[in-house]
């Protein structure tokens, strides 16, 4: 049990607590600028009761500190994400900049333990989120975050008597909560339920509790627990974690070397097959935003292989208001000082909508591995990494469809040559796609890598042969039919709730 | 009257029509490679009847278009906006980057209209909001925005005939709202506001009716329209406008030659008076976030003037969760590729929030206006524009706060060297607050020129003498803490919309 509410006195006197408190503040606001120097990432999660005082430790915790190196997120109840995205969403969307820190006020805690003591989502589900949360605190440090997690505990008494306080005086009474009286009602259920989390979560990161019946030893608690980490994040420099080691349940992956390039279409044909795919997608397209199913369909392939084509094929007959095309080109700045995948997290399609990637986060195995963007540890943990995204977003209801559009090295150089000879597609090619055509074997040797280790059951890879550009989009668009009629047609209620769980049985 | 629905028949053949339409997908394609290159945003703003067909429309606009240069936004009704942020703040979000299409599936045209009609805003907001709209078109025009604006205009049996057509197929009964049918009952209410609507926004950028019951010819119309259009303003290049001329109700506006830069406080009454000040505040921001007021406070000031340290005594009592903090440094090429504004709107505070800027839109006439990064005619011409700005954001009940924090050169340099001798404060002191520094006399009279230009009746300057920084923190808290108490006090129903009514009398 983490939650034993013993008080451990450190019996320091009053004033040098004081005294304490105000170097420690110090400390905390110069490592503002050490964390700068060294890019280090730094979140800082309070959790804890209702009425312990998380706001007021974080008000203390900020108040010496310069407000372009950090931030405070709030996180209440968040109906809206429930519905519509994948609950990590929300928390991903706020990881950081390196060298910056952020503090929370309540996360991923009490997101997953409320909404399962609310019968918001079940049992099975409950612990197939416990289990994402670690991952995604893996994820966090193996791609150098510093995570210290704060909960502030107070005894169902004392809670009694703020809430009481808060209620007596006109002023404050707004801020209870039925949420909160119901917390206090049911005090032993959630102590088990919070203890239950944090022992199940310990793993990657380890849990500070502080006493929130002493305000001034809670912050000086919170205070050394947070500059003690980063003290020790900065001697021992960026963390980079090694490949997991979790095993997904790979396909035997599709190769490049059973690719039948030949393979075309008659032309007399592609017009008849192309209108009655587009029909049917149309018709799709509505029904899946009916059911609410979320779709994210991603798009790699070699330069000048016809992804562009190929993707406004399979656009032209949906509602524009029910897709987007996400082009992905190099990152930002700001983009580039996150963890990769927050590019892609901050971008998923809402239920019920097509997200098109025109290339993806493949990027970090292929252009990012070859030309060095990041270490050899970095995209060797990346299959992983991206095999537990994938799950993620497929666990929660999504269709997820990834296609390799592939070409021949002497298909490409006719097509490149075309476009400079062609003076309204000249801008279509660059120096940068010869020199990628110089690299082709890394590129080969690399998709080839790529669809081994990341050909999941639940969201396998396509090769679509592509010379014949007719018959790849006639290919691409049968694959999408295919799966999103499968999808429409399981016999489950759509609500995301059971649908979750259905998947997750 | 705009919507006079009479058939405009061109009498083109529907082979040659089709040949046509293929001709002009193919020029706004190759616009999009042209638009790129002038560095010119493009916005396609599509209105009209329920069941004219914009989605369609859209579909077939974009069908032919390179996803990166391109995105399409879709207005629904929106409930939070409406509440929590100024209406304009939506569609100001979604402006494109320089270079880019925007085709937004309804705007700002449906939004006020439609929330006028549904009795949700009074006449007299309407009216304001229209001023708003005609507002907000001309700056974009000022910064270089291509608008072009199209409604679908369709006739009562025909939407009747429609609607009609959706409900019969159980596939498709479910696009049809109770609003589409209330809007097919009331058809001739709906013509008229919409005729108006358009008579009152036409001055800026005129409406293009299409002819919705011919969509091959509105899908011409529309493309030539857009084609004819983007090609016009390629041919004259971006365009910059002229300052607007409009009048504010400006005060005198403070001097900094009337600052009485001796102005100290007894160290003794200092920490009680900022105790007193900060224990009131804490107290009024619960009441503003009750009562939903938002709340914006800008920080400029001379480098080393103490603005961070102020900041700090302002933020020491908030809640952390109704409050940030945000530091405005150089744009990032995303927010330079968009109207200079696009940055601010989008840091708005909800209703309840403080949003305290750390540097501003101010930047625009100092900086910028010094260091040449906009030509003349544009920081001439910000002014304006910035009184704008604010008076969006108070006409919607926000409480603008701005404070200048002024030293003189002697202070500066004192404070310049301390840092520089001050080895855990170097990082505060670069080369460039030195070429700042040289340049003293033109700020001096930037910072002149702003203050007369740009304090209003409803957002005037304040300087804060802050030589003696503890006399500046006082006046500073002393200020807001009046400013806040003054604006929970009055007597007005706090909901948005009767506040708004209130405060545009």
């Amino acid at each position: 049990m983490i939650l034993d509410f013993k008080r451990n006195d450190d019996g320091l006197d009053k004033d040098v607590r004081r005294t304490e408190i105000r170097r420690l503040k110090a400390v905390l606001s110069a490592q503002q600028q050490e964390i700068r120097g060294a890019k280090l990432p730094v979140i800082v999660l309070v959790e804890g009761w209702d009425c312990a005082g998380k706001g007021n430790l974080i008000r203390e915790l900020i108040c010496e500190m310069d407000p372009r190196f950090f931030s405070v997120k709030s996180f209440g109840r968040t109906h809206e994400y429930d519905e519509r995205y994948p609950f990590l969403k929300k928390f991903f969307e706020v990881v950081p900049e390196s060298g910056k820190f952020l503090f929370m006020d309540t996360g991923w805690m009490e997101d997953v333990v409320g909404k399962y003591l609310r019968r918001e989502i079940p049992a099975q589900e409950y612990d197939r989120r416990v289990a994402s949360v670690n991952t995604f605190e893996r994820q966090l440090r193996d791609n150098g975050y510093v995570v210290i997690k704060l909960f502030i505990h107070i005894s169902r008494a004392c809670q009694l008597e703020r809430i009481t306080a808060l209620r007596e005086n006109r002023d404050t009474q707004w801020r209870v909560s039925g949420d909160d009286l119901w917390q206090q009602q049911e005090y032993g259920q959630f102590l088990k339920a919070y203890d239950d989390f944090m022992e199940a979560t310990t793993k990657i990161s380890p849990w500070t509790v502080l006493d929130g019946e002493g305000r001034q030893k809670a912050l000086y608690d919170a205070l050394s627990a947070i500059t003690g980490n980063v003290e020790a994040a900065i001697a021992s420099g960026k963390y980079e974690g090694r490949p997991s080691g979790v095993k997904f349940p790979l396909l035997g992956g599709p190769s490049q070397k059973d690719a039948d390039l030949t393979a075309t279409i008659d032309p007399k044909k592609y017009d008849k097959k192309l209108r009655e795919l587009q029909e049917k997608l149309a018709k799709l397209h509505n029904r899946i935003y009916r059911k609410k199913i979320p779709v994210v369909i991603c798009y790699e392939g070699w330069d000048a292989a016809g992804k562009g084509g190929n993707i406004r094929r399979l656009t032209y007959p949906l509602d524009p208001r029910g897709f987007d095309v996400i082009p992905i080109a190099s990152p930002t700045p700001a983009e580039k000082a996150r963890h990769y995948l927050w590019r892609f997290w901050t971008k998923l399609p809402r239920s019920g909508h097509i997200a098109i990637f025109d290339r993806t986060w493949y990027g970090r195995v292929m252009v990012e591995r070859i030309e060095g963007f990041c270490s050899e540890n970095d995209w060797q943990r990346a299959y992983g990494e991206i095999n537990e995204f994938e799950k993620e977003l497929t666990d929660w209801g999504t269709v997820v469809l990834k296609f390799w559009i592939h070409i021949d090295p002497d298909t490409q150089l006719e097509r490149f040559e075309a476009r400079q000879n062609t003076p309204e597609k000249q801008w279509k090619i660059t120096d940068e796609d010869w020199r990628n055509r110089d690299k082709w074997p890394q590129y080969e040797q690399a998709v080839e890598d790529m669809l081994q280790k990341t050909s999941t059951e639940y969201a396998p890879w396509h090769i679509i042969e592509s010379v014949d550009k007719k018959y790849a989009r006639i290919r691409t668009l049968q694959i999408v039919t295919d799966a999103l009629e499968k999808a429409v047609d399981e016999n489950v209620v759509r609500g995301m709730k059971s649908r979750r769980v259905e998947k997750n049985s």
